[in-house]
């Protein structure tokens, strides 16, 4: 179900708003992680916006070992067992804004998984994502991480229907493959958030590109949050959350260090982009198409 | 049928070889161009190129135009009624080179393609690759064009088995859609060629880029070859032929102005790339997959 109740303008294909990114600092102290992602996200409407992320694990340092110790359960009718969900419920509805919170690390019967849940501005979850592609990566004196050796991985792509369009929603290594984006375009994405703890070996060589890559192909907006910077953990993250336009052109960036983000967003922008230059229309469906097998996505 | 006869190593995903990008300068004259495009080819063979890419449009100015007039019908059994392809045949065949011979306008019956023909080291014609998307672009004030106004567009993708592995050949707005080059890589390809004549618009924006995102997400070779820059035509080009590597990185590149760029391939390379992030692997066909409608790709 959709609410629409305080969009800016009344077209759904002429909104404009304001977007964030809390690239938020994470600490080793859970509920300091959710005191301190609440200030940001209060500065963020503070600033205007009306659509806010969060990055990839933003409750919890980013490592195999403490997944399991930071996990809660999420019980969408009630949260009360999942302060990090409690707090992001409240912060939507108090100050009426839609929240693409990041991900954390989900208890569901014996499995774990990096769930990002969205809140409308209601303050209502209206999906959970779970994150679909796990990063394992060997490269011999680099970087090894398996995050298959704790993680399972969701089997549903996900898009909602918010108050500011409608958002895809894919976690850090869910960027790497071009067909989550191409169907969730294919369903009307107006964004795609894509939240991400990048670190310092690949953020340097496809951050940038990836995401511009997604943003041109699909002729739609690409946002992007990540963790700051922490180098007192292994897997520390290479920041420069961004947002791409449909040219495929950065709207706005930061370093590696605490920031909030903000950038404008502009459908109609989105449709003059795609009127001058008719991709989908030019596509050879004829030729190719990308199926999605047993109703890969949830469309909210 | 595959020639291997005189690759350096014995085993295709060990093959190192050099690669030329000609990035020639294209007059009104057709046999000009010709003789012109012979003393690049010759200057990359002598540098060691084995396999050697001229630009799309390589006999023609580009220009709906003229097209027509420039046009040839190419016959794979007796080649006279093409000068351009005859000299590609007597080039690859005397320096023992494989061709990837840009485009030329082919004039088919009452059509005309844009189309790459691609010469083993023997100088035999391997494989002809028809542009399959047509570049139709309405900027107002700032860019029209409407390449299927005089164009039909071919209907099969191509992956060709030469003396120097297994090629995707793309033409220009080809590169614009990642499907052809997922295609490509899922049957093998080691390399993808793209002939591209991007302008002055698209160019900055977009050449870049899809380049380094289409050798990023299939973790292989892109080379891309266009025409220098003649700014007394309405469609100048970007120039910026480049060769990126299986991690996005570019391995080659050059200005606006006419040059031959060499780049070093080693298949090692991408085997190694591969076995450390298994991207291919972590695809989840369980819930998406590019389908192939109708047999949409020659595999010659």
């Amino acid at each position: 179900m959709a609410e629409h109740g305080s969009s800016a303008c009344s077209h759904p294909s002429e909104r404009k708003y304001k977007i964030a990114l809390c690239q938020l600092f994470v600490s080793k102290n859970k509920l300091e992680n959710i005191r301190h992602a609440r200030e940001l996200l209060e500065a963020a409407a503070d600033g205007g916006a009306k659509l806010i992320l969060l990055p990839e694990m933003w409750n919890c340092p980013y490592s195999n070992e403490l997944f399991s110790l930071f996990a809660e359960e999420i019980d969408a009718d009630d949260l009360s067992g999942s302060p990090s969900c409690g707090m992001l419920a409240e912060v939507s509805r108090s100050r009426k804004v839609t929240l693409v919170g990041g991900s954390i690390p989900e208890r569901f019967g014996s499995h774990l998984y990096s769930t990002c849940c969205v809140f409308g501005s209601n303050g209502k979850l209206r999906a959970r994502h779970r994150k679909v592609h796990l990063f394992d990566v060997d490269i011999p004196g680099q970087l090894t991480f398996k995050e298959s050796a704790t993680l399972t991985a969701g089997d549903e792509l996900t898009i909602v229907d918010t108050d500011v369009g409608l958002l895809g929603i894919g976690i850090c290594h869910d960027i790497r493959f071009p067909e989550l984006a191409i169907l969730c375009a294919e369903r009307g994405a107006d964004v795609i958030c894509y939240l991400a703890a990048f670190e310092m070996n690949t953020g340097p060589l496809f951050w940038e590109v990836l995401q511009k890559a997604r943003a041109l192909d699909n002729q739609l907006y690409v946002a992007t949050c990540s963790p700051a910077r922490d180098l007192t953990i292994n897997h520390a993250a290479w920041g420069h959350s961004t947002v791409v336009g449909p040219f495929g052109e950065i709207l706005a960036t930061t370093g590696h260090e605490e920031a909030v983000v903000f950038a404008d967003i502009d459908y109609a922008y989105i449709r003059e982009v795609r009127l001058r230059l008719q991709l989908e229309k030019q596509k050879r469906k004829d030729m190719y198409q990308l199926v999605c097998v047993s109703n890969c996505i949830r469309h909210i």
